[in-house]
């Protein structure tokens, strides 16, 4: 057997550094990171083979050519990496990408080391699964985020992750469709429409992509939209509590956007993957606001709630009653499209899941939720006492600090040469998040700390 | 918090059969299922709420549209449905989908185990992985399978699945290639074309998607298409050891695909998810043929190996040199993707991955594998036995049985009602299909042997 055979043969090297993946795509740990781990790109131009170059007769996709400008993370990667070269002892502090740190409960990872054993036995073994997610993860799942709405376990679809489903929406929705954002948003709303082809060419003297209407969310509108002037769209993606801003938005606001998306025909996508962090009266999920099922699907997900980014479990509802313009169920194409393009959450994840919703599990959950919150609130008492405009953070482990006339960038470097923490400027989520600092909660308790000791000095 | 507050309410009931998602979706199990599990379609066309029925004016994705011509499982789940429905006490054994039965060795759930424990430490937690997959994994896969060619590990981006990463790879190619599939083929290369807009329309006399080249795999030439005859396309999709026939390219006739595809500038994407199961001398990845790595992807799967069909690990190969015509790499544009839609395996799965290619986990594999493939002997000599030309089997865990001059459906058809015995018709993966059914080894010994008994009764 080929695989078996070559076991004893070297790892093939693996020494160009042509593509270098790291380049355009690093992943910002929460620790400080030694310089050789960043894999700088070289850019040799010539592939190591003697061939020369053979080019294949297939166009590429016109619309991955537009994606190229704005992208966010690789840049703030590129820029982490050149100060770690610059400063190779520097104990780099990430609070940028927003990435979990602090272990999963044991609970959690119990049920899914179970379940990890009970597929070597013939009993406990399972293949494929329903690519709509288990059947009690389903119920849990409604049951736990959707009790007394209108929500059906059958409309619950899981999923790897929020970010995914968006995709995968997208997908669905197809290259016609108009969209809106809120401005600043998470990039992969923006970016999966450019693939799509849902958008004309990005236009760098306004930061905007054609086509794709850009919500102001500001302090001056309370980081809510003014509806009044936003022309209707086919796609509403709104994300509440808000990733970058962490503005939750209040029952009356999302009954009027609920409002604004029937008026004009809408489908709202609502992303509610921060939806454990609101302390306030906020409603959790769109469905809450009488009617929303009729214009609204939302997405959500485990990631930071019990630490599961890298285990990778979300889910997106669909309701039946949400239909296209013929009158044909959103539901029932969502379903084909996760049947053909997917085969369901790892089950060993959805065990995890399910132990999330249980009640000791729910209790963990709300304790990791609660560990990052009091993160929220040292860092936003930092900022607050060094007499920064501090927004967000009260319902998101998000930090929005405003450096009123500032450029982001100028500000993100600022910060990471003078203290060696990372964050994210403001401009990389929409034009709107100039002159703003995103924070992220999700550190260890220590780098915390001493993120904000550091910005207590820079800044005092 | 919301969540916790509500878990003390009951499960939301789900009694609306309006959507029955088991309807479009039914997953055939391979051993009997009692008739109340199957959920029928019952189409009530009026959603239970009291409301009207709104809809929005977002219009339906023309192309979701397109698809509901030949979708293969769920009309085989809808007759297994009706059959259980007349025979509620029968033995259904199912060899029609392909889903994996045998326990994950102990090597690779252990390891698998091991690492959910982990994540409730502080130093085992991880949280984001890199979107391309953990570089351990992509080392060991790179040694394992592709030692002694020209892959190197920075070429391998793991996933959740090989038929995760043909859509991803669709969403990359766009809507303006033209693709070619082998007929019969794997139903998912065609459906996701037909999603991003690559096809027409479907065109029930001839059951083929207009744009799609179909190249004809039969018994006359050797399950390997007349390349003279096939007129250029930019994508070429290839599986071998091929899903249904179970036809494994020969070296001399891959070096002619290769060489076809230099000639008219095609890229191939090469479905090597059955490679383990090759008996004979063919190759076992694409890049075992000299210049493919200018021409070709290679996606493969954990899936069949080492029964992973739930766990959800595969890969796919895009080698650096790989260039669009204006001499963009590939790759870039996949991991773009890949990082956009996509947040990387379950770590978990992944730490699976890495058993699976351990000694012990080569040799655990081996095993698996080599279980089926007695299964596809059994399969094999019985219809052999009974007169039957019966092509496949030798290199993959499908046996392809000629039914001259016969309907697929109604051998399908004949062999339910008689047998008890799904098995899927040839017809469904294309319409060269039609006359030949598949039968799928992968099953309990004893569910095999039952499922033979009853074909040697039925056809003696």
């Amino acid at each position: 057997m080929s695989a078996m055979q070559q076991l004893s043969s070297p790892i093939s090297s693996s020494s160009s550094a042509f593509l270098s993946h790291s380049s355009f795509n690093f992943r910002s740990k929460n620790v400080s990171v030694p310089a050789k781990r960043i894999g700088i790109c070289k850019c040799v131009a010539v592939p190591q083979e003697a061939q020369t170059a053979y080019t294949t007769k297939v166009s590429r996709n016109a619309n991955m050519a537009k994606l190229q400008a704005g992208y966010l993370f690789p840049e703030i990667a590129r820029r982490k990496a050149a100060h770690l070269l610059k400063y190779p002892d520097a104990q780099v502090i990430s609070l940028g990408i927003g990435d979990t740190t602090e272990p999963i409960p044991e609970v959690i990872t119990s049920a899914m080391a179970k379940r990890a054993h009970e597929l070597s036995t013939l009993e406990g073994y399972s293949g494929y699964g329903d690519e709509q997610g288990e059947k009690a993860l389903r119920a849990a799942i409604c049951s736990a985020f959707y009790s007394g709405l209108t929500v059906e376990q059958d409309d619950i679809f899981v999923s790897d992750g929020a970010k995914c489903d968006i995709s995968r929406l997208q997908v669905l929705f197809g290259a016609n469709v108009t969209m809106a954002v809120q401005d600043p948003s998470y990039p992969a709303y923006v970016d999966s429409s450019v693939i799509m082809g849902q958008t004309g060419q990005f236009q760098k003297d306004i930061q905007k992509f054609q086509r794709i209407e850009y919500m102001k969310c500001t302090p001056e509108n309370g980081f809510f939209p003014d509806l009044s002037s936003v022309p209707r769209t086919d796609i509403i993606f709104f994300c509440s509590p808000n990733n970058p801003t962490g503005a939750a938005a209040t029952r009356e606001q999302l009954t009027q956007l609920v409002k604004f998306a029937k008026n004009n025909g809408s489908i709202i996508v609502y992303d509610s993957a921060y939806a454990m962090y609101t302390s306030e009266d906020n409603p959790r999920s769109i469905y809450e606001i009488p009617g929303a099922q009729e214009v609204a699907i939302e997405t959500s997900s485990f990631s930071k709630y019990a630490g599961f980014t890298g285990v990778r479990l979300g889910w997106t509802v669909v309701p039946k009653i949400l239909l296209f313009s013929d009158g044909f169920p959103v539901a029932k194409d969502f379903n084909r499209i996760v049947c053909t393009s997917f085969n369901g959450a790892s089950n060993i994840a959805q065990a995890g899941g399910l132990a999330c919703l249980s009640p000791e599990g729910l209790k963990a959950m709300h304790d990791v939720v609660g560990f990052y919150k009091e993160n929220t609130n040292i860092i936003m008492e930092t900022f607050d006492s060094l007499g920064f405009k501090v927004y967000g953070g009260k319902n998101a482990p998000y930090v929005w600090v405003h450096f009123p006339g500032r450029n982001s960038w100028d500000v993100f470097s600022e910060i990471l040469e003078k203290t060696h923490v990372v964050t994210t400027p403001g401009s990389g989520f929409g034009p709107a998040g100039d002159g703003f600092i995103r924070v992220s909660a999700f550190g260890h308790r220590k780098n915390v700390l001493e993120a904000c000791r550091r910005f207590k000095q820079l800044y005092k």
